[in-house]
């Protein structure tokens, strides 16, 4: 299992703050964001992000306010990208909607996105049969838009 | 222009009141979520608020998180679901990415909920040739996937 993580200019800090915390913690990260601050496109970035999405990982996306992010992301089959704004949304979303990719806002504490992200990657996903209906509703309407 | 909300279980007590409120400063609302307690599966609120959301109108979605619809309305066509947590987000997310969705949870305070809600609202989406473009590649993968 990687953590993919992607970017757009505005990202580019709280990036680079999230990937040392996470390597130093033994995780495999693999950054496809931007490094610069010139202005990039973020739904470049986002969709590059699920180019290397492989089925067990779990991926991070950070623009300014993250919302972006999300919603470019979740235009692709098989992204479940959820903005987390706290621990026990980051425990719920990956417990009730298998979500496998975390957007971030740029201008979050780093304390506070460093105990999102924990919840977000040491959170099971449940296997309750209302949970597993509901994600293959989503699915439906990714096949059916 | 009308705004269209709709919720789950979770989000009934919320929708309740943004109703009111919003009903009492002479918007239109489009009630098309749950009324009652009865658990019920969010994708096919989301699905049922996109129906009902012609060009022009903005929409409201309640759930626990607020993401679970946000995923799930992301994934349908010209849908462009933001989870705001904070007035910022919400102005930012009407200039840039012109959502016409606004997600929300159920857990979050009613007074936050109503600035967030008179921000999105009331924001003007921008015509800035780069977020025009970054829009043009969100809708490119709306059709790509």
């Amino acid at each position: 299992m990687k953590i993919v993580i992607a970017n757009d200019h505005r990202g580019v800090e709280l990036k680079n703050k999230i990937k040392n915390i996470l390597e130093r913690k033994g995780y495999l990260i693999y950054n496809v964001g931007t490094d610069t601050l010139d202005s990039v496109d973020y739904p470049i970035y986002a969709k590059e992000l699920s180019k290397h999405l492989e089925v067990g990982d779990l991926g991070i996306l950070i623009c300014g306010t993250g919302i972006g992010m999300s919603i470019a992301a979740n235009k692709i089959k098989g992204i479940r990208c959820a903005k987390a704004n706290n621990i026990t949304e980051a425990k719920m979303t990956r417990m009730d909607n298998d979500s496998n990719v975390l957007a971030l806002s740029s201008e979050m504490d780093l304390n506070e996105v460093e105990k999102i992200i924990d919840a977000f990657l040491t959170t099971e996903v449940s296997q309750d049969e209302r949970h597993v209906r509901r994600r293959k509703m989503v699915e439906a309407l990714e096949n059916e838009y």
